[in-house]
């Protein structure tokens, strides 16, 4: 009998940081596409769009105006998720139904007050402001008594659910630890009291050995396609050094985390000769007055495209009654990323 | 200090039936929407497609022709993720690094030979024809000694990634059971074991109870909201009697089955006066030999639209690093949805 091969059979990967699996069916890319296919964006832009509720100068639905901001700005969302000053208390029925109020607080960052670019236009320094504004808001947010977890992110591109081109991103910050970071936190912590060591820099130290799934590096930083990526060009920015979250970042540490954000957003847009559409967030610590030290800093990309700037990876039916599937394996993903370094 | 109201304020809500959490802002229905909207396929279709490789006589990808089916028609998929001779095996690397061949089935069943019509417009002495051949499937698949679990679904409109109008769904059949089935069997294993009742069978009765959240029922089923839902208007079937899956229905349930599929779906078409998408299925009970006591045999939907037949909910930046958000609660969906029975 043939035997096993990662690279030919249908097989299912374990995701060593969340405990789920995601099935990969290698041979399933050579499937025709007549289903949907995205519009592109049209890339013409201007630098200010006098309509754009995010440009310096402009209105905002709350009827403030918005400062003629020279680099990054932040503000607390006009259509928050999250409120500071929801009341307390809870819902239950039997044990089956059983809510709870959730405080928290939503923002918004612009990243440049410059309308028509994006995280790979704007230059390394620009970027670097962008992650100390990322750092101050974790801090002070963090700091607050009923603020436990603060989720850094940005949606890229209107299939991704943006509704404004201008390059911002979003935080929400809330009393509860969301589920990934939850599950996260789980599995870190088991690896860090059964070995003494982060789970991530081991991992680390594994792909680094392999080398197959690394993207690209820098003296701080590596970003790879996971062992167990869910979307077609999912990648994750590691830190060679375990830190738990941005205010333990060195003042070089800061600059390398920029110039890597800059280059993968760089060889994306390059892999479909289009601006590349992707959900991005930071992974940290909870803020819940604990230290964490199984916790390792790191950043995930999801986009959605698999085969061109037009057609996406849907994840529907199975993926949502089982479990996530994907077709090109993250061994020849990252081989593709690498060629466009 | 206002009390907490679950209509007003921001609140998680516990998910009794796999464990996870939903975040849920009701405020938040009202953010006007300037981003992607869904461009809807227009309703004209023959009712035979003689470039369709669903259609009666049609010739599929690998050279074999449809016969003239009456009513439905199973084969296996031309481009199946999951292959019956995938040989054993496994890949690891340090405990980091794990992935495990998997085995499997991929079928693909058309629900009619007409090209032309959804579940919504055929009738229920045809739709109850699917759902004997949904339970010859569960049985026959789950039968094989390396099937240990059989997921039936459906992607239905182009926006759920289905790649072809023709009223069809899937199976794939496999040897693990995949994340979503595996969380609900130890929640629902845990409640069995502590109660001595199915958890399905305990909530149904609470939502019966409740009302709010009830969208149609019959002798044998009920439709409804789950207090946890994440998609703005997502149902669940479950069934009145305790039971774990397709082959122990009986004849009336049977039918029952197939006349609420049928209603619950004419009510979604109604909704935004479109042929309703969304990605469906059937949780059962692993194929795995054993006896699951604790399983409740129901169907989830999850359908993507928000506000129109154009605007969709987009689970994207937060939902992908923390967990699932929904801005209107699943009681004012619920409401809605009753309106339309
Ligand atoms: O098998 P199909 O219909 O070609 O493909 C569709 O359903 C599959 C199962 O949910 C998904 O993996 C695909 O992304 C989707 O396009
Ligand atoms: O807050 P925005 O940009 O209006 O909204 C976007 O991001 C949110 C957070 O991921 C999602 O809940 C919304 O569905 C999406 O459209």
């Amino acid at each position: 009998m043939e035997s096993f091969d990662l690279n030919d059979h249908s097989h299912r990967r374990y995701n060593a940081l969340t405990g789920d699996w995601v099935l990969v069916s290698p041979h399933r890319s050579k499937r025709p596409w007549q289903g949907q296919q995205e519009t592109v964006a049209k890339e013409e832009r201007p630098q200010y769009d006098p309509t754009c509720y995010l440009c310096p100068g402009n209105l905002r639905a709350n009827g403030e105006t918005n400062p003629d901001y020279p680099s990054t700005f932040v503000f607390t969302n006009d259509f928050a998720a999250l409120q500071s000053e929801t009341p307390a208390g809870s819902f239950t029925k039997g044990n089956l139904i059983k809510a709870e109020s959730e405080r928290g607080i939503c923002r918004v960052i612009c990243f440049s007050p410059r309308h028509d670019l994006t995280l790979s236009e704007i230059s390394v320094p620009e970027i670097r402001k962008v992650v100390d504004l990322w750092e101050q808001e974790y801090l002070e947010l963090g700091a607050l008594d009923y603020i436990n977890y603060v989720q850094i992110f940005e949606n890229k591109g209107t299939v991704m659910g943006s509704s404004n081109p201008h390059p911002h991103g979003q935080i929400w910050a809330q009393s509860s630890v969301p589920v990934e970071p939850a599950k996260e936190t789980v599995q870190q912590t088991q690896y860090y009291q059964q070995n003494g060591r982060s789970l991530l820099a081991d991992y680390l130290a594994l792909e680094l050995e392999e080398k197959t799934r690394i993207v690209l590096e820098n003296e701080h930083f590596v970003a790879l396609i996971p062992f167990w990526a869910v979307w077609p060009f999912e990648t994750m920015i590691i830190s060679r050094r375990h830190f738990q979250h941005l205010g333990q970042m060195n003042d070089t540490e800061k600059d390398a985390f920029a110039a890597i954000m800059k280059q993968l957003s760089e060889v994306y847009d390059r892999l479909f000769q289009t601006s590349f559409p992707y959900s991005a967030g930071l992974h940290q610590s909870p803020t819940d007055g604990q230290e964490h030290p199984e916790w390792h800093f790191h950043m995930h990309f999801y986009p959605p495209l698999l085969r061109s700037a037009t057609v996406k990876k849907f994840m529907v039916g199975y993926e949502l009654m089982g479990n996530p599937q994907r077709d090109i394996t993250p061994e020849s993903a990252a081989e593709r990323l690498r060629g466009l370094v």
